[in-house]
């Protein structure tokens, strides 16, 4: 029952790229505080941010040879993202894999899974989430799915989804609501500027956000 | 039941700051080997190396709001401290709060819990040692405790207590005993500075430290 | 019953020193994928690479003595292998030992246990692959053994083999291994250039490695 | 954006209730490996096996409130699958709850976080496979959804699926398979009982199954 | 600056006694959901419930010299509650010093480290609650200290203090609010007893405890 | 390269079996705290206790064949033993598996992975000691070897060594030193008999070990 779907509707790429400057908090806020991955996907290397669509493989437990049949599948803009049927930690991916994609234009990898040449992808820049680094290779032996809906991390990921990822994790918005939680997290990140110059000239939230109020309704108690 | 205390006794300033310098391993070394928190608490970005003195904040899991609270009682040359009342691995801690902390002097966060926008906080130095890293929010519904003395992953810290931090953890240096391991700290750091100089040189410890006869009275024997 | 054998038989110095260029994963690879110590071993900082002759440690928990006994056993191109004789995370390691070891040209150290003064070993560069960080210090009071047969972080390690640890992990060639890996490496190093020039190009291993015949007797499926 | 959905259309009764003989292994292979909730989550006592249908519930951290509400959604013959929005392992449910589910003929509980009141749990022989124990109790602020997919323990749960739990985990069968895959669960449990009785009477798998020849056809080979 | 305090204000025997009935959830609820120790803290077989007076000792990693001394200071009713300086899983506790304890009148134990003998233990009923099992045993070769306040499991615990332990975990109420949790847990257990049998009858805790309101009010909206 | 092993030179019979009585935490001890396997290795169900000779398993990630393939190799008496290449968390081991060994004449399995069918286990009584419970099964596509020497939970396996497992978990004697250790072992058992009365009777290890002269050499101070 292993298929490659080749037919993805991706969201508009325009709109996914415009969420990697944005970053994975707001996006995540943005939508609800909804579709954050577990924070045991860690990227290999600081500072990486990045956005796209996303390309899904299902992989079995020490086995990449679905992720070189989903090269094929991958365009310009996109985020591979894989998850192995059952917990393994061995490295799936490495530089090699990084040069192909690199070569469709794809933005960058996340894997439920281990990686390894973390060396050379950080030289290469090009940027992965993973669980954990494994010189552990793989074999090529048995089938799995590309761009089936699966989970990742503990979150449900369609083809053709958003994908974001920067030093604070991963979250996927999913792609029907990506116009909606763009226009949210932007609306969010002005009024975080507007915040943050009060803030950096010693005005307190307190004040900010009048919580002071609130905050004796509660029952807070000021001693000396 | 939720309280601010207004009036911390704090450690002296100078004091406080000298433990900067000296470093965690010997402050936490010339105190006896007490006062280490616990070893899952990591720094966001390699480097920094802080000391100053604690207000402490008790929170909720999934809850931030105290930590706003605790902002108006800072200080400069204060370090914040923050645990919740039970595991929850939340993002309660952004730039925005940052921003607010460096406002008023405060050198860094210790937080038994999540922390998010890592790149930012590393962009602006602003020091986290953190349990994770999660773009996950909390909200702001239910009180908590400022300036109580408090359990942080395994250690007791009282307010007004010094705290070093670097990249070997975290450690807490009661008030009342701040003068002697500051004294205590110095001695040591100048004895390491001999040491080191005559290992440098080529000299072994076994040496350099006498061991050889309390090695042989235990049995250790050299085969060929 | 403790001992210190002074006499390892070691890999030979060029062989042992070319696997750094290689790296771990390739050397796992290149021996059949034996050899890799659990991934819980990380660098204290990104981007060492190193290949040397094991001299090994076997401590006691809370104990750094016999590390002190080892230093005098090591030679120029040496790797200091530490595994306490059960869990302890505190930190066995720090600048001082560093300098020791870096007076008689050891390459680094691999501990199955905590690591301290980061920052400074950092600074050194020396590098050290280690379970966790720790600021706990160990005391001087019972003995171990240097240069037994021990397993460290899952594998067996016996003196005077070839260790090579990256950032991915670190991995094990027995010294009687070391001749043949070796090659196996070089051999899979250049067929990796090859086909990274083809990737880079925008081939796909699908065509490369001419998967599509097997791909399709298993029966993958492609969908539109 | 609360929102608790009374109207989940339910898989069949009687062919829910027959999963629960089947247990979770065959379940989980008859539909060809999916489905299986992450091995984290473990039973609070030996030897229950239950099967039903799923109510979920998605809970803030920390707060159980959505748990009461739920109960007035429950029948019959389901079983409650709660998972919070962010890790937390606080103790959410007790006997009291237990002894209100039992009364609506709930069979038992999932949750991705804490438990408590095992003893008395245990006496009643309500069963839960939870994260963790913990008695630390929750708080009643904040709303949640009642019958929304989600995702517990790494797999998506859709109100109404088959929800099977023994001693070997969790597994769910989405309504829409429920059928299909009961049969090919007896079907299963049918050879595998004629393979365990030739097992029992002394005859190899390698001859039952006739593995032999592929076996040597891969390359294994017998040495003395 | 090793020391064995004799002189410990427990407690009253009749209150700390009267805790084990009530239980360790109901006493962590009745004094503010404070007190509760680290859920890794687990009961090495099921169904053990105990109350009394701590008695602490504070040892090294791999030593559990004074474990021995600590008997001594022991009397009927209390509970032994030990932590290491820095994290041990090595089996501190076995049935020997079992049999010196329990002919003291001692409780049980509390460990923030491993445990071994489970099934002598487990036969003569003798409660531990260890962070995990090991048969590594340990050395008798450095002192700690005997009935200081020290943190276990993150819990702040004084010699005096009460200490409750069930399957749910262990928690510690303070000498001085012993008298006033004991009556907060026994209203408690009085309201549950009465929710109990209004639950059992098939009511619904959103109309015994009049939730309906506050839950429309804070925006829950019901579909069909 | 896979290779299954015909000729195994097995410890004694009567001396592996003899170590089920003296149990691990005794064994270990005996042999100077060697050959303890990790502890997280655990039993599937209380009160278990074996010993035997080890036929070993080198098996692939999610691939179970060559157990299958070791059934052939075992003889009364034996223990067999499972390690994965790289970890994996499947259930490797059911009650198929159990009926064949136990036709056989096979003690009970040590597995460094997953076990599932654990309720079926627990009737027929056939002891397994694993790293988790899954119901995730596994393929029968790879080879690897049977009877090879491996690292199973961190140590060295030889087959033919004895294996002794218990609620206290697992431990591995080399067959050249387990006459040596049952003989140190059975001494050991007597010494602990004879102090277990002096303590039930009410004695002091402090006294009966002649330990007060030694604390007070170290500097033990006693305070009231």
């Amino acid at each position: 029952m292993a298929t490659v779907s080749r037919s993805v509707t991706r969201a508009d790429r325009a709109v996914a790229d415009a969420f990697a400057r944005l970053g994975v908090a707001t996006a995540h806020e943005a939508q609800g505080r909804r579709g954050l991955l577990a924070p045991y996907l860690n990227p290999i290397y600081p500072g990486a941010a990045i956005a796209g669509t996303a390309v899904t493989v299902s992989v079995p437990p020490g086995d990449n040879w679905m992720i070189h049949v989903a090269v094929e599948q991958c365009q310009e803009g996109d985020v591979l993202v894989v998850a192995p049927t059952s917990r393994c930690d061995d490295g799936y991916f490495g530089e090699l894999l990084a040069t192909a994609l690199r070569a469709r234009g794809v933005r960058g990898l996340v894997i439920e899974a281990g990686c390894r040449d973390v060396r050379e992808l950080t030289r290469m820049e090009f940027p992965v989430w993973s669980r954990c680094v494994s010189a552990a290779g793989t074999v090529k032996e048995t089938l799995g799915d590309v761009n089936v809906p699966l989970v990742c991390a503990g979150q449900l990921i369609t083809p053709g989804d958003v994908v974001v990822a920067d030093d604070d994790g991963v979250v996927v918005v999913p792609r029907a609501d990506a116009d909606t939680v763009l226009a949210a997290s932007r609306a969010r990140a002005e009024r975080e500027e507007a915040s943050r110059q009060r803030y950096a000239a010693g005005e307190l939230s307190l004040d900010v956000s009048h919580m002071r109020e609130r905050l004796a309704e509660k029952g807070l108690r000021y001693v000396d």
